[in-house]
Formats: structure tokens, C-alpha cells, sequence
């Protein structure tokens, strides 16, 4: 095992990069095409969501339990089933859910745009008609959460995640403190892409917040509430309930989708909010669309059955995802850990890690890697504006390679993580 | 049969009037709960979808024809066969479409808050940030267009309809006059309510438009464009060839879907618009999700083949459809035609046709149906703000009811149809 290169002298640097050169080049000779850039599952994964085809057929009548036919216009908040799954995985109640079409991202899109142009509650002014609009975004976290808010002009300040969640007395001195602060990005549970979930204090001091603003509303993507990897899986506190006690459930919107459970192209996304909170979203819904595809809807139902046949199949996915994230973790720790140039995040579910490299390495690494033909999240991708400041995180996300490819893929990084490392001590070494 | 109502005396109103009321009576107690509010497929037109559920199934491979898996992320237009088929549909090159979810409201909707948002084209001010902006609503109309511009605080300038579109000197006036002026709402096939279709030359106007606003719209809702119910179906001159022609191409947004062609709860929507637009669009819609549900376009590319495909399946439909068409219509020519009191449309396609009854009698109608058990459309749906000025258009949606309940529905509006005619004489007579 190679000593923690930051002890290493200038020679031994100068003689590490040179191997290191050699067998990048021998890779990139390989004409590699390996991508591990975004959160998909792999074909292995929608296979075993292929007898949903088979759920509903034409000697099928389709009904929903209410006795509505699923084909025609109507039941426009879902068909009660999968308002009753969806409050299941939520963890609410049936008439706290709206069911959507495919896409939880749609979901969250249309909430803001819904809240800067008509105001998040009657009477609130819109918040495209405020100077000054804010969000809190936990870094790194989701580059489309980003997208959403940058896109709308939302200025976005970064809050740092620990362990446990955000930096919860940062969160509380924004929000308490400051009323053009209107929202915060969350996914509590294997946040992407630490995979960390936030402890029950955390969710606590989410509740119990005391906005300045009248209008702040809690984002809170509860993206992989059921996408355990280990055996010791994460719980996390119910935010919903915890508001309850505390009368402040009107600040809390709650996303979900299958996209990772059944087909990311064709699952089904819903949202969860106060009775109040929906029913104004509501009165702007019902201008957008009469239904959504309820036929989807029935087939997920009678597929999966209810949050205990979900957690079911969540198992056939862990035992394809698993050994992916383990192969990843045992080249890192036999091929970086110790050299003092690299963390990683080693979470109990979810679809990403971070990699947090030499501060200043990571744009480098992910350009080393394009170079030998694997692709990463863009460096900064997890930051507001794509910005990380010191350019150390790396999202990686495991899923959609094959083992095979996945092993070779973690070969190339390996390599682009200590190439890179040793450029930097070694320019360090010269400038000093 | 009766005379015209209008030549009858006081007295004889009186009587017609009395014997009305006791037929009216004889309904009311039969305790009726028929619907013909909304445009929806009977259950027999659903059930000739039904081998779609078939089409795929767990031991198909679902790739598209680029090879894409169809059950993943990606491919954010839709799949090439559903842009091809859309394309054919919509008479324009497949990378002019969109592929979207399942609802076409929804791309309207999105694309008018798009718009309000962002503007409508690079370097356009959002309509949302000018002071006034106005659509062209061409009444009677649909009630759901115009529900999108009333939540956005659009102002509506209602424009009459004839039978060969909307009256194009007033619309070439308000265009071409007034830089407020940003949309106009058009069904140009079987129009919503009067089944009227837009004359090659009311197409070529709308292409000729000189747009007072640089980021004037057409919204072009092509809903009923395979969707003849007679033998001697209408032709619709295709608009962004005509604008081609005259490079007003950016001027066009083209929306139609398969909700009256395979499921209305569960079709495939889709748009169409100039490259420079869709351009646009996508940067947008980029931020709002990352793909719609492929596995249902491959569905519905494979059900259907082609726009032949399509066109065959129509036929069936046109089989369940023109019967209750006739027989509304038989039933207005027997008891209502020649008394003086109504008109309507008689439309080769489409979903409705509009009931014109005595001016101040359409709520009065509606009222007195709703009292039989006999629900129509809103008396002032069709107009914007929900206000028929002359209080005299009722639209009429044939195509849900079976043809026993039809019947009776007739019958129940022929009936309130006359007795309203009658008040209303007898009510002048008074006045005079």
C-alpha cells in the first residue's frame, strides 16, 4: 500500500505520477464508454418491474375501487388506491395526496411555478411579485433542485449538510431571520448525493421553525423513502406528523414518485400537503389539467398491492444495487483509502455517494475520466449555479453500469482521483 | 305539429305552456341522473382501445426504434415513432414535435405560463410583466381555454364564430392593431361547441397575420383533427405550411392528443411549433422534468402504426359516435324545428354541437334540464368569464350516454327547450 501522498517527497510524487501517466494511458488506449453520470436505475432493475405490463390486459375491467372507470376523464387528485399508497409511503393521510403524472421533478417544477405566479396561500402575494426571493439549498444536493429555483430566478444561498441533515442553526437563523427566504430543497432520506438521512432532532427542528416569512414552504423530496442498500437501513422522522404537533403542517409540501421503484420513464410521482396547502394548489390544477393517467396509476396499485408489496420489491431491488455499491467501495478503500486524498460517504440506502476529493481536484478528475471515457456528474453539479467553491465533490452513482463495466469504471477513477492528487501536491510542492 | 311559437296568441302560449308543464312534471318524476355535460368517450369507444393493454407485456423487449429502453430516463421529446406519429397527425416534421404527457390542457396551460414566465421567445419581455395582455376568444368556445387565461389575469376580447371560423376582420384587427393582443384560442377543426372547421381561407388570414406584438401566438388546438362523424368529413388547411410560406412560422403553437382516440385518462399528448420555438420551449421544459412516460407512447405507436392506423381506428368510433349524433338531431327536427324557437350546428365531427335557443333562455334550459335529472354544460360555458351575453348558446355533448339514456336526455331538453320558449313569450306578451 502506497503512504498518505501528502508525505510523500517531490521525487516520489514526480515517480507516482509518472506510473500513474502510464496506466492512464494504457486505459485511455482502451477506448472506454462507461457512464456513471446520473441516478439510473440499470436494465436489471426494470426488469423486475416487467409483469406491471402484465397487470392490466383487455379481458380486465378497469375500475378503480371507487367504481370510476380509469380510461375516461375524472377522479382528478388519483384514483383512491394510489391516493392510499402514496399516503402510505408519505406517511399522511389519503386526502393529503395528489397523485401526478410521471414525474415528482414536474411536481416541484409547477409548485414553484405555482407559488411565484399566484402565491403559495390565498392572499400571499406571488412570489414573482416580491423584490427578492430566496432558497435554501443544502450543499451538495440535487442539480435539478438547483435547476428549478435558478430557473425561476430565485437567488439560492448553499447550507452546508452534515451527517445529520443541514446545518440546522444556519437553516434557522435564514428562515426565522429573514422573510425573503421562501423555500428550502430537502431530501431527507440518502440525501442525493451524500446519501445521508436526517436525524429525528433535525426533522424536529424542522418543524418547530419559525419563518419570517408567512409563505416559506418546506421542499421535501422524500425521493428514496424505501431505497434501502444495507442491512441497517435509516429511518426518518415523520415531518408531517412532527408539523402537526406544532401547527405548522402548512409549511411542509412532500414529494415521491416510483421512478426508481417501478419504471424511471413511466412511473407515478404524487405530492403531499395540509388539506389547505391543497386545496389552493388545487384550484390551480384543475386549470392545467382535467386527469392524470390513471390507467398507470391502477396498474402500479394492483401490481404492487400496498407499501408492504413495494418494500417487497424494494428488496429484488437491493440485492441488484448492492453488490454495485459494495464493488465501488472496496476498490476505493483498496486503491485510495490512506493516501490521505480522498472521503467518501458510505450510505445505507439511495443512488449516489459523494466523493469528496483534494479541494481544487474535482473538475480534474471528472475531466481525467471523460478523457479515459468515463463519465461523472459534472464537477459543482451538486452546488447552486453548478458552483462547488472548492471544487472536492464528486457525485457517483453506481446504478446503471453492470458489474463488469462498473469494475473498470472504478478502475479509471481510482487512477483520475490519485493522477490528479499528485498533480496538485506536486504543483503545491513547486510553488511553495 | 306546432306552429312557430311566435305566432301564437296568448292563450295558446298559455295552454302549450300548461300541457308542458304536466309532461315536465310526468319526467321530473322519474328520478333521471343522465349526464351530457362534458365531452367524454362512452365506454364503448374506451373499450375499442382495450387491446393497447395488450400491446406490451413482460415478455417484450421495450426499446424504441433508435434502441432507446423506453423504460428509462432519457429521451426528454419523446420517442422517434411517437414524434413521427404525432408529426403525421399534425402535418408537420417530426422535430418540430413534442411529445408530452397525457394531456394536451397541460402543454396549453404550460405553454401560456412559459410565456407569462419567460416570454415567448429570446429576448421578448414575459407577458407576465407587461401591463395588459389580451387573447382572442373566438365564442362559442372551449371553457377549459379560456379557464388558462382567466387564471393567468389574461383579459379575453370574445370574437364571433361563423361557420367558416372566427370572424377574421376583427381578428386581423385586433392583431395586427393592438401590441396587447398575444393569443388567440382556436379549435380549427370541428370546433368546441359548433363543430364549425376554419375555411382554407380563414387559414390563410391567420397565416397572413402581421402581429401588432413581435410575440403574438396562435394557439392552434387541434383536438378533433381525425375525428370525422359523416360521410362528407371537413379538410382543414394545414397552417404551418401556410405560415412556411410566408416565414410566420414562429407564430404557430399546434396541440393535439389521443384522449378521444385511445384513453381519455390515459393518452398521449403532444405539441408541435417552429424549430426557433420549440428551442425555447425546451430550455424550460428541460427544468421541469426529465421525460414523460415513453412506455405509454410505445404503447400507443405500437397499437396504432400509423396515421392510417389511427384514422381505421376512427372509423370504429365514428360507428358508436354518429348514431347518438342522429339521433339528437332527429329528435330536435321532430319536436323543435319549425317552432321558432332554436337553431343548431349539425357538425360532420367532433364532440358537440351548439343549441341556439331564444335569446335569455339558455340558463333557463339548462336550469329546468338540471331539475329533470338532465345535466348540460354551463349555460355560458363557452364564452369567456363564463358570460354568454345573449344568455342563447347551449353546447351539447352527444357522445357519453348510452343511446336509450340519449333518448330520454332528448327528450328532457326538447321539452325545457320549449317550455322555456314558452315563458319567455308569454313573458313579453305580459310586457307589452
Amino acid at each position: 500500500m502506497m503512504a498518505d501522498y501528502r508525505t510523500l517527497t517531490a521525487a516520489e510524487l514526480a515517480a507516482e505520477k509518472q506510473e500513474l501517466e502510464t496506466a492512464y494511458r494504457r486505459i485511455q488506449a482502451q477506448g472506454l464508454k462507461l457512464d456513471m453520470s446520473r441516478g439510473k436505475p440499470s436494465p436489471e432493475q426494470l426488469d423486475l418491474s416487467m409483469g406491471m405490463l402484465d397487470v392490466l390486459s383487455s379481458s380486465d375491467i378497469l375500475t378503480c375501487e371507487n367504481g370510476a372507470d380509469v380510461r375516461n376523464y375524472g377522479l382528478f387528485e388519483g384514483i383512491p388506491e394510489a391516493r392510499q399508497l402514496f399516503a402510505d409511503l408519505m406517511e399522511v393521510e389519503p386526502d393529503e395526496v395528489f397523485v401526478g403524472g410521471n414525474s415528482s421533478l414536474n411536481l416541484m417544477y409547477d409548485t414553484v411555478a405555482r407559488n411565484m405566479q399566484f402565491g403559495a396561500a390565498p392572499g400571499e402575494i406571488p412570489w414573482g411579485k416580491q423584490s427578492v426571493v430566496k432558497f435554501l439549498c443544502p450543499v451538495p444536493g440535487y442539480d435539478r433542485h438547483f435547476g428549478v429555483t435558478e430557473t425561476f430566478g430565485i437567488e439560492m444561498i448553499s447550507i452546508p449538510m452534515t451527517p445529520a441533515g443541514p446545518d440546522m442553526d444556519l437553516v434557522e437563523q435564514y428562515v426565522n431571520g429573514d422573510p425573503a427566504v421562501k423555500g428550502i430543497w430537502c431530501v431527507p432520506k440518502y440525501s442525493n448525493p451524500d446519501g445521508y438521512t436526517y436525524s429525528d432532532e433535525t426533522v424536529r427542528r424542522f418543524a418547530a421553525l419559525k419563518p419570517a416569512a408567512s409563505d416559506f414552504r418546506i421542499f421535501w423530496d422524500n425521493a428514496y423513502c424505501v431505497h434501502d442498500i444495507t442491512d441497517t437501513p435509516d429511518t426518518l422522522l415523520n415531518l408531517m406528523d412532527e408539523c402537526k404537533k406544532r401547527g405548522s403542517e402548512d409549511m411542509v409540501y412532500i414529494f415521491c414518485s416510483t421512478s426508481k421503484i417501478s419504471f424511471s420513464g413511466a412511473g407515478v410521482a404524487a405530492m403531499a400537503m395540509s388539506r389547505k396547502n391543497l386545496a389552493w394548489a388545487k384550484k390551480y390544477l384543475t386549470m392545467q389539467t382535467i386527469s392524470f393517467d390513471k390507467v398507470n396509476q391502477l396498474r402500479h396499485t394492483r401490481f404492487f398491492g400496498s407499501r408492504e408489496g413495494v418494500k417487497a420489491h424494494m428488496e429484488k431491488h437491493r440485492a441488484i444495487i448492492k453488490p454495485r455499491f459494495d464493488l465501488v467501495f472496496s476498490m476505493l478503500d483498496r486503491e485510495i483509502a490512506g493516501l490521505g486524498i480522498a472521503e467518501w460517504t458510505r450510505p445505507n440506502g439511495g443512488y449516489f455517494f459523494s466523493l469528496n476529493v483534494l479541494p481544487g481536484c474535482a473538475r480534474r478528475v471528472v475531466s481525467l475520466c471523460k478523457e479515459a471515457g468515463v463519465v461523472l456528474t459534472g464537477a459543482g453539479a451538486s452546488f447552486p449555479y453548478g458552483i462547488d467553491p472548492l471544487d472536492t465533490n464528486i457525485r457517483i452513482a453506481p446504478t446503471y453500469p453492470s458489474l463488469e463495466e462498473l469494475e473498470k469504471a472504478a478502475e479509471v477513477l481510482c487512477l483520475c482521483v490519485k493522477l490528479a492528487a499528485v498533480e496538485k501536491l506536486l504543483n503545491q510542492i513547486k510553488a511553495a
